[in-house]
């Protein structure tokens, strides 16, 4: 029960260079090139639940690490994968393994240059994503005070949907069967995380799967600012559900985690032009929030404002 | 119970492209460099017997990694890991995986640029090496009839102490601690790999970790060749051992595997050179057979000559 966090510390403090910064991607240069790496696992008794299938999941897998490079501008060209599968998995789980890395592979327009297999009583799949990059790899720490936050998307429809699974009730409606499909198969932003990057005004971005609350507490820790949100941009659809079913709708947009959005601080005299830059290409931005001198995440409802504790999702405090 | 070989047959029909060769290593050319890579992932469940320590075992990962680099005679430049941990591991635990990362980062000169941490029923740790080198990397599929065999040591001393590990009976004499301290703490032939590889003696390349049948094998079909082993090189102290144990000292040699030896196709008229040149630098290398047109991997044995079938250590099979 030792905290995702304090596992990172330990480790940090015993093998890293002391000028190492948390990013969700690694990198080093080579000539004019940068190279991108990111390494990510996918376990079945933690991350995939009972009616999620193998193609799906390894999908995801892929997903996940397509996200971390999409959050720096960059796309990953080659994926090596190393899967580990228990005894009783048959050559049709096997078969299906094979069609989800080929789904990412195509959609993502990656290379799959190597892997390993290997026998475990866990079903777990590792990707590590490698990148070439020209410019320097925006990172997590340049959140300035004065810049906005801005994301990608909406938020709750993921966790609502992964919600519905677990509880093994079939989704009621319409808007339920798109939460589902939304957690099955979740999309990384790579064009717009391309776009954002590429035109200069982002100084900070990160992807959003451990869960907006987490990932803006990341970006104010490393950054040394304060967050302000004065908007949380969730779906008008799952609000009905989530009554329903008694789930805390804050919770769900805050800490459900499962979307693979990008959270971006934008310097504000260049919000303007990143907006209509989305509006021309046709995809979704939102202004969230602010960024202050201070620490901590903010909420401002009902004209008051409240500090977020809590940090969403980490693997070891489910 | 699928076969690893059938598992890796499954996913490249599906993923890769034809062109592709199963090597130890990937790689892709940037400018005039190679870049490359190699995924590896140890299981507590099949991999770790309950007397090896954390430490041990993460040093170990580690090590299977640097081991296929130096087949290719590169060194691992750069290592990102991602660690799966059984939710009862404590801070302790946490903290000898992280002495076993710091062992392996000083011993084998690499940096660890990034790492990835998760939740799961069974113990294990993946790592990706990275690394460049300046030339085509060497592959194993290019072994011709007329080269020697040799390798860099002798085999059955780490299966044996693995054995003895798992008999949870304490070693008996000196041979048997050195035994299982070999099977604890092994060593990758990161120097003698790029001695023989930098020397252009050597045709094909590869490591013997899954076994030296099983590596020999690998080697004779990737390069459509045939392979005699005409001495299979053992350690002397462990015979007695073996016999006291009723251990069948050929499976041993054979298939026992977690040896991290390099096993070489040599250009016959290059053998002496190479062999001065192992001298010199104060390594070991053996002749152990030679090539010849044909398949499979054939044993001469009081002067009859013997197809050695099965293939040493696979996940799936034990």
């Amino acid at each position: 029960m030792i905290p995702e966090d304090k596992i990172i510390e330990i480790i940090s403090k015993k093998i890293y260079e002391k000028t190492w910064t948390p990013n969700d991607v690694s990198n080093f240069k080579i000539g004019d090139n940068q190279i991108i790496f990111c390494i990510d696992t996918l376990v079945g008794s933690t991350d995939v639940p009972n009616n999620m299938n193998l193609r799906d999941a390894t999908r995801k897998a892929a997903v996940a690490v397509v996200s971390d490079f999409a959050s720096k501008g960059v796309e990953v060209n080659i994926m090596l994968f190393s899967l580990c599968l228990p005894e009783i998995y048959t050559k049709k789980d096997v078969e299906q393994i094979s069609e989800g890395l080929n789904d990412a592979a195509k959609e993502y327009s990656f290379i799959i240059l190597g892997g390993d297999t290997n026998q475990s009583t866990d079903f777990m799949i590792t990707f590590c994503g490698i990148g070439l990059n020209q410019n320097d790899v925006i990172n997590r720490s340049e959140a300035k005070p004065g810049d906005i936050i801005a994301t990608t998307g909406r938020y709750g429809l993921h966790a609502l949907g992964l919600k519905i699974l677990l509880s093994k009730e079939e989704p009621k409606n319409g808007e339920e069967i798109e939460a589902v499909q939304a957690f099955l198969k979740p999309v990384a932003r790579v064009k717009e995380g391309a776009y954002a990057i590429s035109s200069g005004s982002v100084t900070s971005s990160i992807d959003s799967s451990d869960g907006l609350l987490r990932s803006l507490n990341q970006l104010a820790n490393t950054s040394n600012v304060k967050i302000i949100i004065d908007e949380l941009p969730t779906h008008e659809s799952i609000i009905e559900s989530a009554k329903k079913r008694k789930i805390d709708l804050d919770k769900l947009v805050l800490e459900g985690g499962e979307e693979y959005e990008l959270i971006f601080s934008v310097k504000r005299k260049e919000w303007p032009k990143l907006k209509k830059l989305f509006q021309t290409k046709k995809f979704s931005i939102y202004k969230i929030g602010k960024v202050e001198t201070g620490s901590g995440v903010y909420l401002v409802r009902n004209d008051k404002i409240v500090k977020l504790e809590g940090s969403g999702w980490q693997h070891f405090q489910k």
